[in-house]
């Protein structure tokens, strides 16, 4: 390993044990018409493990992508912005151990080596590599190291390679983020596939929520675009770990158009394709929620549901104000339904609520009623429902119709052990 | 104690040792003629300990107040901010143990007998009386309990008891926060006290900064609340605990005029108050970092200066989305230069900033320079600077002469067992 790019301190990611809030089974990820896939180890930055995973595309893929609001993103999320326009994907190379970050000129250069390898291997122009990193922040990337590895990778890729993709992506994440879901268009068997990685900003620098969505359909990209604009809102966007904002969140699509059976889409109002929609949507948010569910630390997964708002917008507001309020969180990791740390989280917000309209329930419980403790509700069984790992809050504002979901996880010690303890 | 204002769960307030960012020495707080005080045992809620605080201000005292900007207020906020344009204040009621906040009609009926019991005992208007609460929220104000002792705490008011007023207002608190300053206004000597009680919303339900002040200067309402208005700008609304915002912030400013030899001031561009503005706001400041020093699990007093902004607004929010991210507040708290997550936080806050200008540094060294890693800086002069217990955090944003500053602490395990475990 290059002595440049060792870490500024010597952490170790832990070893951590998965998730208790982990999906049950690993989906069986079927292959996709135009989708190639192989992982290797480039010694980035990890010892004993896969590193770089490479995806190739054949001709006539379509590529549609959204990034993070930070105002200080990653060169990767610079270079896939400056790129998407060109509509055309014919491979993406994503690496863990670095972020590429807060990298400088570095980490311009860094990108434009890395494309330029797997474009002379893959066989196609430089402006159709896509590119994701995620680990340190503000370490030269050696992306001379891939040099070694492109040429296999390109032999090796292979339809049935997900479940290694999506390890081969891991930080800090406990376990493999896969999805898959199967529909029609116009007839026409289409498949969608997808893995991410973690908002588990749990080693030292770690930070990002990637994620990648593949599909046979023949979508064109501004269709792509604006059904990936579209999914992301209620899926990825609703999700909260603690409420920091990565300088590399990136999700891509891409659509290979194998399925020549189908129309090719070109509008997103196109009735063909509500099905599609639905089942794209459904992969997206199965993604987006096995993120809470490896959120570090996490032990509950919460759903916070805000309804009787004056929008859907207000609403939203409203339960990230109570996804990200740390008393909020830390009172459900004590298996405690403190609703008065709710009306703190609502009064906070900033958006219309009216005290005396209020009503509040834990795991379907109401615990609070027009602006005071509801006299009836049964303390017993409020317990029961916060020592469950699954944890739903409610909140009805009664001023109109606007309702929203957000997914967020609990406020644990693990949490701070994770990302404050690893010098001591 | 009345049954009906048993909490909801029994968790008892934690007895905490004194943290150990608490000032060396509690100031020796002077009389300030014009004012009165007394405290009692009124049992709301706690065990041997005062629980009420009852200030009485000879006639003619001005009367300025600001409070949380919490749409879901408690009934004592709504009580003062309905009364502070009377301008004229008698009494001031406070009580620790219950906040008497989303309390309902019940709330506002509670507000309004304490303010009788206190007019009547003080022999004064009930609308010339002040209150506020802290403590668990959405339980009923036995307020009937401040009766059996309203016409003691009248008769035994004293000048000099401003430390027993500030120990009597603690929830959980681990110390008194009490300052003092002397000025002139015009060659006649003038003092401001003030005690505080902190952030920490440590024990279940526990929220609320409460802040009062008190001078013996000649100062109208109209230029005393411009003078409070202005002055918590950088003093309490530059401090961040959590980022959780209480329903019950609340800070009073008296000025009983009792100073007769100084001149009545009316404005706030008077030039003979250039000196009095100047010690107010240090009596503010000073309550507002021992607030800080008493945040919920501290170990570390952080101030994070950002300058180089597009204004003073862009660099406050800035340093507000340094101040409350978990990741930075767990890093510190592991003794852990991590600028890679002040980067991250300065991206998420929306403003104005260019990563490739961006200089960053901790305890005086600069670990970040123009958007990356600074070279030459030494890891071990760094590691000891993080070891402090009071840590600066400076950010340099290379775009104009907007700077501003705010104190945070670190986020520790502590923190969530206070606020998460009080159940198991």
């Amino acid at each position: 390993m290059d002595a440049r790019v060792k870490p500024a301190h010597d952490a170790e990611i832990m070893t951590t044990a998965i998730s208790p809030l982990a999906p049950k089974t690993i989906p069986d990820m079927p292959a996709i018409a135009g989708v190639r896939l192989a992982t290797a180890a480039a010694g980035i930055r990890y010892q004993d493990r896969t590193d770089v995973m490479l995806a190739v595309f054949d001709e006539g893929t379509s590529v549609a992508g959204v990034f993070t609001r930070s105002k200080c993103p990653s060169a990767p999320v610079e270079w896939c912005r400056a790129r998407i326009k060109g509509a055309r994907a014919r491979a993406l190379v994503v690496n863990s151990g670095n972020a590429n970050a807060f990298t400088g000129k570095h980490g311009r250069a860094a990108c434009a080596l890395t494309a330029k390898l797997a474009a002379s291997a893959a066989g196609c122009k430089i402006a159709e590599v896509f590119l994701a990193s995620t680990g340190v922040i503000g370490e030269p990337l050696p992306a001379h190291a891939f040099g070694g590895v492109m040429a296999k990778l390109v032999a090796a890729a292979a339809p049935d390679a997900y479940g290694e993709a999506a390890k081969a992506i891991m930080t800090t994440d406990t376990f493999p983020k896969l999805a898959t879901a199967r529909t029609r268009i116009a007839g026409t068997d289409v498949t969608i596939n997808g893995f991410a990685k973690g908002a588990g900003m749990i080693a030292p620098d770690m930070a990002t929520m990637l994620a990648f969505v593949f599909t046979d359909a023949p979508i064109a990209a501004p269709a792509l675009q604006a059904l990936l604009r579209e999914g992301v809102v209620d899926t990825f966007n609703a999700v909260t770990i603690d409420g920091d904002t990565s300088t590399s969140d990136t999700v891509l699509a891409f659509a290979t158009g194998a399925a020549r059976a189908a129309p090719r889409i070109v509008r997103t109002n196109d009735p063909r394709i509500v099905l599609f929609r639905k089942a794209f949507n459904a992969v997206l948010a199965s993604l987006a929620e096995q993120v809470a569910r490896d959120g570090e630390g996490a032990r509950k997964l919460v759903e916070i549901v805000v309804e009787g708002a004056v929008s859907k917008h207000s609403a939203r507001r409203i339960a990230m104000s109570i996804a990200n309020s740390p008393l909020v969180k830390t009172a459900i990791a004590g298996e405690d339904a403190n609703w008065g740390r709710v009306v703190m989280a609502v009064g906070k917000a900033g958006e219309p609520a009216d005290r005396d309209r209020l009503s509040i329930w834990f795991g379907g419980i109401r615990v609070a009623h027009k602006g005071a403790r509801d006299p009836g509700y049964d303390e017993a069984a409020v317990s029961a429902a916060m020592k469950k790992p699954e944890i739903s809050l409610k909140v009805a504002l009664g001023l109109g119709s606007g309702r929203d979901r957000v997914l967020t996880c609990d406020l644990t010690k693990e949490y701070v052990a994770i990302n404050g303890d690893y010098r001591s």
